[in-house]
């Protein structure tokens, strides 16, 4: 494609985008097909001639979008949100555009130092502590996303806790063992996993039967329990807004409990961690002052698209020590010297995109004023549902929801609302998920589309009600 | 952002990456820049209001630039390429549009289905076996990078060869082992250590002293020893276009030893292995018919921008067993069907970018013929090099060179080998990298620049006519 075609085809699918936008509601929010439909549209061969770019454009609109659930759609309350919004695109396609792969600071300084800093700009705009600052023997990293993130967590507490024989000799020896709630995400059992101790090693620690939160006393008897068994507590993770109510867990005892056993301690907020950017919100991160390690996820509710998971260490030598490899073709004279930060030690990968060129442009696109906004509306709409849902007799609140998820069942059991769920989706003019709490089936409605306003949720609720009869 | 200002804004990125195309020849290849320079021209404070999008533009062009090391540069030949085109930008560019995240078959069916789709199309383009097929018991989908793919392999290999018991109990029973040439990338070294083997799990095998391929006679010892002493051969991984120089294992008859030993072999062809899209390098691939995985990047040298590699497996039963976790806020009636893939099992993370629309955009753009060309012409350029190489007395090959990159040195020795090397790099004009083999200092040009052409290849070995005295 010449530079004159790009620009020609370019300007188009631009202003497609713009039209998405502008008609994003027109959609179902829940894709409507059926398993395979989308593929008996496609031909069953690849193209041996090259076609033109209109025909890809033609086939989007006839045969992708039936079966695209839209996570953009005012209504998309399902999961947590996955942010779009206009300078991440361009900021992307700038990357795109520079096509450098950041391997090393040497591949493209400008990509390391520019991730570097936008990761200290958002550790201050988050007031996470100084500790995660580059200036210190910490730093921050953008991962593909939070589960990621804690395997480099594992990586490095096994790193620090071995004395950096894991490297060598695995994790055979260690009987080493990993804490955390059974509120907290999936991806901490598959890091266990993937990283060779096996879901036995993690020990999922009893949570406040109110707010879902983590009990300290349990992680206490836990780790006394394996450290008379011979075993090593290797890493505790804390949850600031877990995923099924958005628990937040008391972070300050737990990091206290890790550091007393020789553990790391992590902090997975992923969802709920940005919500920091406004004051008010930043006692959800009350405690991580101390702990090792944390992540949360502007490509969830900062309105940077996916993927850009931030993730500061406050000790970058475990981490570059757990994956540090350095073959003969990838010495250069700036490594040798130390003087730079080689960000393909700071993850599994070896190569790496120029994902901090989206972020800059969120944060200076928006400033640090439009980021509180744009929390503190969806903030103020989940606090004006949640108040409606109370004041409904058929349904009830189920968790506490200081942020933007709010968690809610039909008093008239599991079955029926599970049934209103269905109901809704099938609509196809709003999309939201469910999970079970100690055998209760509870609905999710998660607040954070850019495109999201009042009459939105209001129109949920509407139809909610409606549907519970 | 509104769609508007993303219509202005976004035509002004188009168009700035259309001159950065039609000027990149402007550029120094490899940026000039001093540790530390990019983040003193930056504000060190986050701003507290937004800014105009002509501000992130303006300092894409004064700050950013000067710190690029252009990868689209037509005198790159550092490392492998990495491959951008229009077409595959624009198919991301919907992709960020669209802002769906395809962790589930039901989170955007349509971004499951055309990956799956454009696999099978990939490997028919490809020629590899139909056990790569979605129709089979195998399939493929797209990693981030080779390095995940055989991180992914690794822990298939570990479920399968332990009857799944590594999910639970952890790789502390079993004494895996791991082989691979000592030609091989890093990765496979990152991937054992992340999967809690250690690196003393891995085992290099020998290789021939003229093509640098894996000697099978050597795994056989390798294996044999092993058994012997009660460790458990796991998995073989086999290059084709190993890193250093481009080596091709022999895949069949390592294929074969493995398979005697109940290891699954996996095959990292990550750069070479698209150039099987024209059918006289179909040979690289001899013996992949029987191996259990296959990875290649179309991200390195088949016009789609990073990320993007593909990876199939002949087994996906093994290789969702070792990463599917299903918690109850990921459950939904397809998943429970099991009529759908649901991609999240295929891979470390959870979340996912629709990725297959780019590479959708570029196999429809190019077509079959589009892609060999792209292929052709750059091994044609690498042979033309190659035999100014051999001419010229003060230089000499070392290796093989069937495809696009070329391996050769000074007879004057390592060092001034090396120095040849610093003054072309530093002179702007282009940019290439070393490697050491037995103890060998060795110069890698590796063409495939989606804007190479002769005059730049020609102008890079006159620059190492002269600067070599």
């Amino acid at each position: 494609m010449t530079p004159e075609e790009f620009r020609r085809y370019g300007h188009a699918v631009v202003d497609w985008i713009a039209e998405y936008q502008q008609n994003v509601e027109r959609y179902p929010v829940l894709s409507q097909v059926a398993p395979g439909d989308i593929r008996a549209a496609l031909p069953p061969e690849p193209p041996e001639q090259g076609e033109p770019f209109e025909a890809v454009l033609r086939d989007v609109d006839s045969i992708i979008m039936p079966g695209i659930t839209h996570w953009q759609h005012p209504s998309f309350f399902a999961y947590f949100p996955g942010n779009s919004s206009g300078p991440a695109m361009l900021g992307d396609l700038l990357a795109s555009g520079l096509g450098v792969q950041g391997m090393l600071w040497s591949t493209s300084p400008a990509a390391t130092e520019l991730e570097t800093h936008v990761l200290d700009w958002l550790a201050q705009l988050l007031d996470l502590p100084d500790r995660f600052r580059s200036g210190t023997a910490g730093g921050g990293v953008i991962q593909h996303s939070a589960s990621d993130a804690v395997l480099c967590a594992l990586l490095a507490a096994l790193h620090r806790v071995s004395g950096g024989r894991t490297e060598r000799d695995g994790v055979a020896a260690g009987g080493y063992t990993v804490y955390t709630s059974g509120q907290s995400h999936s991806s901490i059992e598959k890091a266990c996993r993937i990283a060779g101790l096996g879901a036995d090693a993690l020990r999922k620690i009893d949570v406040d039967p109110t707010t879902h939160a983590a009990r300290p006393e349990h992680l206490r008897e836990l780790v006394a329990a394996d450290v008379a068994a011979g075993l090593t507590p290797t890493l505790v993770v804390a949850s600031v807004g877990a995923t099924g109510t958005g628990a937040i867990d008391p972070v300050g005892a737990l990091a206290d409990l890790a550091h007393d056993a020789g553990a790391w301690i992590h902090v997975d907020a992923a969802w709920a961690g940005v919500a920091a950017v406004a004051p008010e919100f930043r006692w959800i991160n009350a405690g991580v002052g101390s702990v090792d390690s944390y992540a949360t996820n502007p490509h969830k509710w900062l309105l940077t698209n996916f993927d850009c998971d931030t993730f500061w260490v406050a000790d970058r030598a475990a981490l570059v020590g757990a994956l540090s490899i350095l073959p003969e073709y990838l010495r250069n004279a700036a490594s040798d010297s130390g003087a730079v930060i080689d960000y393909r030690d700071w993850q599994v990968p070896l190569g790496r995109r120029f994902r901090a060129l989206k972020l800059w442009a969120v944060l200076r696109w928006y400033g640090a004023e439009g980021l509180r906004d744009h929390i503190r509306g969806h903030v103020a709409l989940a606090q004006e549902f949640a108040s409606w849902v109370a004041a409904d007799e058929r349904f009830e609140l189920v968790a506490p929801h200081p942020l933007a998820l709010v968690t809610f069942r039909l008093t008239a059991g599991n079955e029926a609302t599970l049934e209103l769920m269905n109901r809704v989706n099938a609509s196809g003019a709003l999309f939201l998920t469910h999970t079970v709490l100690d055998g209760a089936t509870v609905l999710r409605l998660a607040i954070g589309a850019v495109s999201t306003r009042h009459e939105h949720v209001a129109a949920a609720w509407q139809a909610l009600r409606a549907a519970a009869g």
